[in-house]
Parts: C-alpha cells; structure tokens; sequence
C-alpha cells in the first residue's frame, strides 16, 4: 500500500493535455502495489489507472512491460491497456517520475482462494502464454536460478535467525537446484507473479490479470510452477492436490504441458518456492520494523519448497 | 494514507446485499485519511466511496457524522451523501468495523492554494454553516479551548525537544486564551477541518466539501478562524492578506460576520493555530519513526500562532 509521489492538481491537468481522454474529474491514491504509487483517475470519458514508477522499476524496462500490455491486450487478453498519448507515447514525465495510464479493470482480487478460482487462472496464464509468443522484445528473469545466490549471500548471514537451520538449508538447496535446473524448455514471456491479487474474478468469471512489472522470458513451465505456489496452498501451509489439478488441467486445455515439462514440474515448483523464499527473506531482514511496506513471512515459502522437495511426480499434484 | 482493515470479495457481496446500489465491480484501497480505512467502489449502477471507521472514531459519534452529511446534502450542500440500506440505516457492520457507503464526489484538492480558491472556500463554508443550522444532534467539540490544556499536559515534557522554550510558550498561550476566551458568539455545526485537502475543485469552481469527521457544534467564526490558518499562509509561514481577504469577503457574502465575531477573529484565529499545534505537537512526540503516518511540522503552527498573537483587528487580514 503506497503513494510515494503525490501528484498536484495542475500538473495533472497538463500532463493529461497529452492524451485524448478527457479532463480530470477525480483522483485516488490507491493503497495497492508496494513498488510504485498508483491513482484511480476519473475523467470526463471514464475511469482510468495512472501509475508513476518510483525507483524499483528500472525505467529502460518501461518499454518491455508497457509494450508487453499493448501486445497482450491487442490478442485479447483482460490486462490493463497502455492509453497513447497524442504523440503516439506511452510513458512520460508526471511530478518527476515516469508515468503511464493504462485502461481500468473490472474486478476484484478473490480474498479466500478456492478450486473454482483455479479452473480459470490455469486458463488464463495459458492463454498468456500464448499470445506472448510473438511479443518482440525481451527482458531475462533476474528472479531465476541465476539470481538465487546472489540474493541468498545477502541474507546468509543473518538467515539463521529467522529459523534455526535456515542458512544451511537454502545453502544446500541452492546447490542442488543449480545442479539440476533444467533448461530447453518451452519458453517465452511469463507474468512471474500471478498471486491472487493479480487476478480479478467478477460473478465467479476470471476478468482480468494485472500488474506485469515482474514480467520477463523463462520457461512458460516455470510460470505454472510460480502458481501452484501462489493458488494451491492452505492457509495451514498444506497442498491441496485438488486445486492444483484443476490449475494444471485449465493450463493444460489451452497449452497442453509437454512430457518434458510435465516431468520436471516438481523441481521447477521447488525452485518457485525458494525465489520467494528468498526475497521475503531479504525483506524480513532488511525492512525496519514499522516500515510502510508490511513484511511477509519467509517461512511460509519454506513449507511449500519442503512439498516440491519430497514431491515424485504429478501425482503428487493430483494428476 | 491507510486502509486498515481489509475486505474480502465474498463479504463485501453480502454487505451490498443490504443495498440497492448495484454488484461490486471493482474495490480500491484509497490511500486517504488518516482516521479510517477508505475504498473506492465502482458497482454496476456507479461510483461510491466506503468508509470503515476505525479506532479513532467513536461509533457513538458516526449518527452525528452521517446524518450531518445527510442534512447538508438534503440542503444543497455538495458534500458525501450517505447510501441508507434496504432497512433504512446508513451504518452496518463490515470485517468487524462500523461501515458507511456514501456518494463519491468530483473533484480535485488544489495542491497550490492560490487566491482564486479562497473566496469559493469562504462561500462554502458560509453556506455550510447556514445549512447546518436546522441539524437537530449536537456533538461538543473536543478540540476547543476546554481541551488544550489536557493536550498539552501529554507533550508539556518533551516539547523543549521540538524547539527551545516551546512549554514556556504554549503554557502563557493557553492560561491567556482560557481568561479571553469569547463567549456566546453565533453558534451552530462547524466543520473544523476544512483544508485543502477536505476541498474539491472542477475547473476552478468549488465542486465539493468532504471529511466531516472533525465537525461538532462550536462558534461558527471560529470555523472561519481554523480556514484561515488552513488556506492564508504561505509556503514560506507568512501570512497572505490577500487571500484572507478573499475569504472574509466570500464568507460575508453568504452570512455576513457580525460585530462581535469580527472583533475577536484574531483571537479565535490564534486559538485555532493553537489547536492545531497541539495535535501536532502531541503527534509529533508520540508517533514513532516509520510509522504509517506521516508526522506534520508542528512549528509551522507556532508561526501562525505568533502572527494572530500580534495581529490588531481585521485590517491585519485584509479587511
């Protein structure tokens, strides 16, 4: 939840001089997104979002994740749409930041996650995955298996005092993963993050996914892995094998797993599991107490990697 | 900026259930208010505002609050129209806190108060009070001169820690305004918070008045006193006659100020700068770092203060 630049009513009107969507009539911080401020935006033709991305999107990335909302939603796809401005841009300056407004989603995040949610998010990250394949421009996943080391060597030190064991485990699980990580997948442009927040359902009808600023090439499988993680989990940290095989068989009716993908699933859910291990870790221990940023904790992740390790095969997934 | 308490998707279809305003089709935290938890809330018929109060708000007060707004919206005020429900009631029970749904008003808060704003300030809240004079429940106001010295006690210790020989200060401050304190002035329903950010504009015509939240019954030129604290200073603390002007001459308008208020504005202005600095004050040394809340300056205030203690007559604001 943050608005971290605040946005005065002039420069708004000038900087809306830019576009052809009418005047300003409203505008809402929103307490949503915790690396960029966000504002619902109310103008004479209709609701909007307006985002100004503060210094954790790295602006050469606008290009990648803004082009990338045009490609999808040109193929259909229910994400938020780039509004071009007079001179055909999508990005430009508000209050110092890079900003952008895309179209407004009707929605809302499912707050208790259940099996009828799943059907239709394993649908739609197919569908994605699909209209993806053509997108042009590339942006390598720095969250991949590359990057777990180096994020861990941040947090090793002080790992230990999260959880008795901790440093050793992750140091040993990194070994492994790094060893045995496969590669040659089918791969292309996968959201990275599509946790229930990033998914709107209306009427028990999957209506949009949002936010696409962890967006980048890997495996599309790596994708899937992602999910399972993020929708078929317990709040009491178990797997509910039902909701991950209604999110592999939605997957699987519009892009049907390959034998290849289908066998190392559990590995690359293994892997999932401790890219968030991993980053919450750091924030845990790099977020002073207080912060506006609330912590979540790393542990968490730390059952579900311990799942995917004892996991065989796609049995275990309710397959 | 807060939403403190979080709605889930199936729990907010039941609360609608209970009105006839539509299916939710989108919710979004506002980053707004520091007192309650506010969302915007687009449903099939429209945009409305929900409001959960939170822990600062005493639910004996939100009859006050509502049916204030009720009043005034019923009498032309552009103001928050409280949503009654199907049973009549305009305040229901939501994730375990008090809830109001209102209208959701146009407009934007002007972020550089110019002279322009300050005459339509005037003019609303003179129409405001007169509106409000029929409004049938009474709610003190905690804030006045009766509750500075309790105040103050909470921060009289450290407040040498935010600026030399700042107890000494407010302590003459207050035994002074408590002997000269005026008595039986016209009296009615104030809003007592009405800043900028309280104030909606559309192309430079006063569109809105929200944050109702502060207002009781107390002298109506004291409600004048807090407006030119909010709207007539400078960024640089001096005092801008001009725009004093502007508002005087806009309130007279609408209900013309009498002798006797005119008389001890300077003084109502003085303990209102006082009342502000001793929230400020109290906030300041109370709010830890970091916290969600963002600490305002409270010497800011003392420079105000300093200016109405010296300031004469009304000739000192412009008139």
């Amino acid at each position: 939840m943050a608005v971290y630049t605040e946005v005065g009513d002039t420069e708004l009107d000038a900087f809306l001089a830019e576009y052809d969507i009418g005047e300003a009539e409203a505008l809402k911080g929103v307490a949503e997104g915790v690396e960029n401020s966000n504002y619902l935006l109310t103008t004479t033709k209709g609701q909007y979002f307006l985002t100004l991305y503060e210094k954790r999107v790295n602006p050469r990335d606008l290009p990648f994740f803004l082009g990338l909302m045009d490609h999808l939603a040109a193929r259909g796809i229910n994400c938020p749409q780039p509004i071009h401005g007079r001179d055909g841009g999508t990005v430009r300056t508000l209050a110092g930041k890079p900003a952008a407004i895309t179209s407004f989603l009707h929605g809302l995040s499912p707050h208790r996650i259940g099996v009828k949610h799943c059907g239709p998010v394993g649908e739609a990250l197919a569908g994605l995955h699909l209209a993806g394949r053509d997108f042009a421009l590339k942006r390598p996943n720095a969250l991949s298996v590359q990057g777990w080391r180096p994020l861990f060597d941040g947090s090793r030190a002080h790992a230990d005092s999260v959880a008795p064991g901790l440093a050793r485990e992750l140091g040993a699980e990194i070994d492994d993963l790094e060893a045995n990580w496969p590669t040659g997948l089918p791969a292309g442009v996968i959201h990275a993050d599509l946790f229930n927040d990033n998914v709107f359902f209306l009427h028990d009808r999957l209506s949009g996914l949002i936010d696409f600023y962890f967006a980048c090439n890997d495996a599309l499988a790596y994708d899937v892995a992602i999910c399972l993680n993020a929708w078929c989990f317990e709040p009491d940290r178990s797997f509910n094998a039902t909701k991950a095989r209604a999110l592999l068989q939605g997957y699987d009716k519009v892009r049907p797993l390959g034998d290849e993908e289908r066998r190392v699933l559990p590995l690359l859910a293994r892997g999932a599991a401790l890219r968030f291990l991993l980053t919450r870790l750091y924030d845990w221990l790099h977020t002073p107490a207080g912060a506006l940023v609330k912590r979540k904790d790393p542990l968490e992740y730390l059952a579900y990697l311990r799942f995917h390790r004892n996991a065989r095969s796609l049995a275990d997934y309710g397959l």
